[in-house]
């Protein structure tokens, strides 16, 4: 009783917006969140987690001051706690971010694509 | 340099066996798991975490004491700590776990289907 999937799908066409993750489970400590990204995010790194990328749907560059991959639905990567970061993605990507909660999505950049933290879908 | 994407689909062409998770990622101290799994697994609990299931190709349903859920590919689950749960899939199911690091398959019910721990692929 009471036991219900989460569908990414049903999730994703509950809000707009890119760079603003909305939080869909948790685990423990940690939150699985849902995000649609479009275009260039900022230069960032967090300090104290790894952060996880789940590519939903369409592909994802990650740049890093050393390089970039670039991920495709199916693909997952690991950014290393402290590794400074810029996600690209040329057309509309839906993504699942894993992270401990109350991680912000810019780490320790603060400014105008700081997304309100902890908002669920 | 050195930044390579995690392809489920490769990663599941790697592996055989029903109920042997392969960790594909860590971070911080959780394991990314990829498993192939057919049939029904063994009631158990892991009493100390969370369990995350989502489903990467087929349908799964997890059974509980007090009903169950079915899920599809692009659904997930958290199973919560402590919470008696049998996964059961009809047709051969792709799915990715992730639990802390050292979490153990059938929890604390040790038997025939008790895998092998931090096997990567």
């Amino acid at each position: 009783m009471g036991h219900t999937a989460i569908n990414f799908r049903e999730k994703f066409s509950k809000f707009d917006g890119y760079w603003s993750p909305r939080v869909v489970a948790e685990m423990n400590d940690y939150q699985f969140k849902l995000a649609k990204v479009q275009g260039e995010f900022t230069w960032h790194a967090h300090p104290d987690t790894d952060e996880v990328f789940i590519i939903i749907e369409g592909s994802l560059d990650i740049e890093f001051r050393d390089g970039k991959v670039r991920l495709e639905a199916g693909e997952m990567f690991v950014v290393p706690k402290g590794v400074e970061h810029k996600p690209v993605a040329e057309n509309e990507c839906r993504i699942m971010l894993v992270e401990p909660k109350g991680t912000v999505n810019t780490g320790e950049s603060s400014n105008a694509l700081t997304a309100q933290n902890d908002v669920w879908v």
